[in-house]
């Protein structure tokens, strides 16, 4: 045997976790065999620099890539820093991996604002005494239970799922001849349980995020939410956007299928943690609700996504999709229903439907814009003719991707910044009231509308001077501003807004603006329209609507119309559950939500390019915003 | 190693097959190892006497079994014959299967009468070329499919198979977008292929039997039957009889698979050799229809049948099932549809409904007789009031089981018997003109016809007299008659219809007889009052009308009203097959037969009783029957 065949044992602290692995593996590789999980919102291409880990001993390990040159300082090399993802394994080795590298518990946004609802859920449960066969009461076994069920209450013409009919004679026999049946949309019976189980009838709405799968256990015959589950999206390790995940797919045999199968595990583990909680058995849950981007719900069917990845981003279905619970593997009541709320495009999906729904923006007569914000943004705008949406690349920055320091909001996590007028000196809340590992979102608006309020950057978001090292200073010939000092943060480092992450913000922000004035102008509206600004999503609960005015993000309407809505979608979602109406008017929405495709506008370029400046190169579309 | 556990070899002559066995093993399941088919209509339980078999080295063997003893004389031992499923393997062995104990090719019954039908069928193909996305034509692909068959054919709201939606924006995109869809129903869409298929669509009409399996390819663009595949079914080696299958998926774990798995062997050796021999892809095959008793029907369909076998006989389901052939197994388009026609009861099947749904009888105002005649067989009695069905256990007598030189209606099987009048020497017509092997259904019936017509037995079926070695004779203290000398059969044996034999033909007409005569009762009818005996089953097609008539097996009426209808059910299944009114009909029909159930009618057993005798223990009932 030669020696580079020889396996290496790889450990990774703090937690101890280890594998035995083969020479040649990356080290992100081998902490996912390990049972670690080490952030990789690239998904392993060398491009985020966010899989940071920390190895003395350099020569277990392959040399510094380009990437690694590109994104990591002398010093930091010095020190020991190395990307996971291009590191690869040569011997035997220990890996320390910091805080900011981890994937933390991310704080969800899991109650929105829930509308009241006529409860009328679309499965129900009867129980039923049957009369025993006898040689002068031949009648089949199926049809014994659908005349009892048609003369108790009067569900006529009702199927039976396959597999249950299999198991029909066995299970009428051993109950005794007494069942409940569970009746999907009044047309078939999906379950059959001995003795009389009607009192206890669960279903789940599951908001199937790209970065986090949120699930509410709904109790059906009270319409109570009895628990709530949330996970990281298990499919982050294949990359933090769809796209890369998409590739991933095109790329590798059975990708779909891992694909689909890491969001069946997602859904699994938020809903065995909702039912926990309940103390409900998962069997018991019979319908779930599914709201999610297109790619997420191309990805939970086994739909052939690759197509959402190249122009015109068609998808394979718009209409409302259902099939058995056992056969996509969730585990609720095998039987149980899985299903998915319409989609209006390849980038405005199911999720957006659940925030019109939930919103009820399609209900007023005034204008009103939804954005749901997060790596794609989608916006709504409802107004006296109808709905149209459209979708933009926001880019991952409010989520805390590309941004040197940025990160998820989750504990640690900056998520209010102000900064002091005269000493620039920056004052922060974090999540959880801890030590601040990094900033999420909101905190990056605040940061560059306090940077631009107070002079320190301008309209085009460049740094204006350099003041001192405790502020603004120059490293390695850059600019950056320093929002914590290293004694007071978890990581021990400095945590600092650069000249790159500004730009991001910029980006990020002029996309969306410019998809609402696009919107907008089609209908011929101004900003004075607008009677309401709704936004939904983790990223906006937090937002301080003064300063996301002030960067450009939204149309310079009164502050007090802008409104957070928190998880519009899981609300949308629990409102399809628990109503068969509901659930109607979002196959309705479907087909009445107009899109509007901004890659194909020849207004979008000039419209998003206007908007990187701060608040926007037309001073006059923010007229009540003005540096402090 | 000890010597006990060294395999063996067993060799069965002629064909040279052979295996390497355990000891201890039957020769029966050597043989099955061995690829060779040995009868063994009993399932294997040393019940049939059908697997003879001879061994000249015995100390290879271990010793006779009770069972043996009772079926095998000592001459017949003296020359080495021995029960296949009884003499168990000590070590390697030569076996020869002599043509009686092989499993022949069967004579079937596979054009029934064909009643004219307008073509309708449930499956049809629709071609249409789609217009391609673009930016400004985001339609989502199954809208964009859905529309277009809509705008060219009027299909509203149609659905599509699930599995086939994962696959339809890669099958689309390779079609060029022009593609031919396959719709079932006007509601689902089952397949879709790639440019203009539509001058190809087949179905399979497909008659699920006991003992064999007849499939029909049909070309449902004509109404054309293109192609005829027979095959025994497969489940013979599990029992001759479906009791017997039905005990072995109670006593044996995962034995509803095996018979499932059996079933659906058959069918698609069946359905392989009707498409071969048109020339034709099992893939172009859309849709099949099966018609076949209960028992058969829940088999295909995986339906727990046990209680299809204790009283009160109940059955899983009465109306018309249907699954995707991907899902049972079934070698035609993935997509495609399989169908069971409604069943009436326990023991009227879906066969029983095709029965009626092809001859007609229900269409009639005159009271008409329909008797499919098999192991059980089923009788309907149409009337001007309705229509009245019940099932007799008839036995196999008719197939040639319990008979001593019976078999099936196979090349070398003899058909017709007649006795000269003043020798009582036997002249004979067998199947394939070959010399003889054995007796099947209506030689029995001829040959018992004629027995009494001679004098030769009584009206209780017994022998009067002896007369000498070549006619009647005493063997082992047994009285039995010679139909075939040795030196004439294909077997080098005596071909010979003992005491018992005639007495099986006595009951199993008396069960036929006394149903016939409990129906009639229950209606009010008297045998004038029937206008016509409609006999079906491969059975019938051979069946002297006269010696029926003579034996007590059917009422006595004017002969020419008597009419063999062929296999009926599969002309049943093609109409359904071929014309979505005919399948209407069957799930009305399925509703509208009533079922008496003769085992809980108190008249059954005097019935019964009366009927064992030839003509009947009444004379008076068939008044035109006269001894010759």
């Amino acid at each position: 045997m030669r020696a580079s065949e020889d396996p290496a044992t790889v450990v990774f602290e703090p937690d101890g976790n280890n594998a035995m692995v083969k020479q040649g593996l990356s080290l992100l590789d081998a902490a996912l065999t390990a049972g670690n999980r080490i952030r990789s919102e690239c998904g392993g291409n060398g491009k985020c620099g966010k899989c940071r880990v920390l190895v003395e001993n350099q020569s277990a390990l392959t040399g510094p890539t380009a990437h690694e040159a590109r994104l990591i300082s002398s010093q930091e090399a010095d020190r020991g820093v190395r990307l996971a993802c291009q590191a690869r394994v040569k011997s035997s080795v220990v890996v320390l991996v910091p805080p900011e590298s981890r994937v933390g518990q991310r704080k969800m946004q899991v109650t929105g604002d829930e509308r009241p609802m006529v409860l009328d859920p679309t499965v129900r449960k009867i129980s039923v005494v049957l009369p025993r066969p006898t040689l002068t009461d031949v009648k089949p076994d199926l049809e014994r239970l659908t005349d009892a069920l048609r003369d108790a209450h009067g569900l006529d013409g009702l199927g039976i799922d396959y597999d249950l009919l299999k198991r029909l004679p066995r299970v009428l026999r051993e109950a005794g001849w007494e069942v409940t049946a569970t009746v999907w949309d009044d047309a078939r019976i999906i379950a059959l349980e001995p003795g009389d189980t009607s009192a206890s009838l669960f279903g789940a709405a599951v908001d199937l995020g790209t970065s986090k799968i949120v699930v509410h256990l709904v109790d059906l015959l009270t319409g109570e939410t009895r628990g709530v589950g949330s996970v990281e999206n298990p499919q982050i390790v294949y990359g933090e956007d769809l796209l890369t995940r998409v590739s991933y797919t095109v790329a590798e045999g059975g990708g779909l299928e891992v694909m689909q199968g890491q969001a069946v595990n997602g859904v699994n583990e938020a809903l065995r943690e909702a039912c926990r909680g309940a103390g409900v058995d998962t069997a018991s849950v019979y319908e779930a609700v599914v709201a999610g981007n297109t790619v997420m719900h191309h990805f939970l069917f086994g739909l052939e996504p690759r197509h959402l990845s190249v122009s015109p981003f068609t998808p394979a279905v718009k209409r409302a999709l259902s099939t058995e619970a056992g056969r996509l593997g969730i585990d609720m009541n095998v039987g149980g229903i899985v299903g998915a709320l319409p989609v209006v495009a390849g980038f405005v999906g199911a999720d957006a439907v659940a925030d019109i729904l939930s919103s009820g923006v399609s209900e007023s007569c005034e204008a009103t814009l939804l954005l749901d914000v997060g790596t794609n943004t989608e916006i709504i705008l409802s107004h006296s003719d109808g709905i149209t949406s459209c979708s933009c690349a926001s880019g991952p920055a409010f989520e805390g991707g590309h941004i040197r320091h940025g990160m998820k909001a989750v504990t640690g996590a900056i998520e209010r910044v102000t900064l002091d007028p005269a000493s620039h000196r920056a004052t922060y809340e974090t999540i959880g009231g801890v030590r601040p590992r990094g900033l999420c979102g909101s905190a990056m608006i605040d940061a560059v509308a306090e940077l631009w309020r107070h002079g320190l950057i301008d309209g085009t978001g460049r740094f204006k001077q350099i003041l001192d090292a405790q502020t603004l200073r120059l490293t390695d010939g850059k600019t950056e501003f320093v929002l914590v000092q290293e004694d007071e943060s978890a990581t021990g480092r400095d945590i600092v807004v650069t000249q790159r992450d500004v730009n991001e913000v910029q980006r990020a922000k002029a996309a969306i603006y410019a998809g609402c004035s696009l919107l907008l102008k089609r209908r011929q509206l101004a900003d004075a329209d607008i009677a309401g600004i709704l936004v939904a999503g983790a990223f906006g609960r937090n937002l301080d609507p003064e300063n996301a005015k002030t960067v450009g993000l939204v149309p310079d309407v009164p502050t007090d119309r802008i409104r957070f809505v928190g998880n519009a979608a899981i609300t949308g979602a629990k409102m399809a559950l628990a109503s068969k109406k509901a659930r109607e008017e979002a196959a309705d929405l479907s087909k009445r939500v107009g899109y509007l495709e901004l890659s194909a506008d020849p207004l979008f370029g000039p419209e998003y390019a206007s908007a990187l400046f701060i608040p926007h190169r037309d001073p006059a579309r923010f007229p009540t915003v003005k540096p402090g």
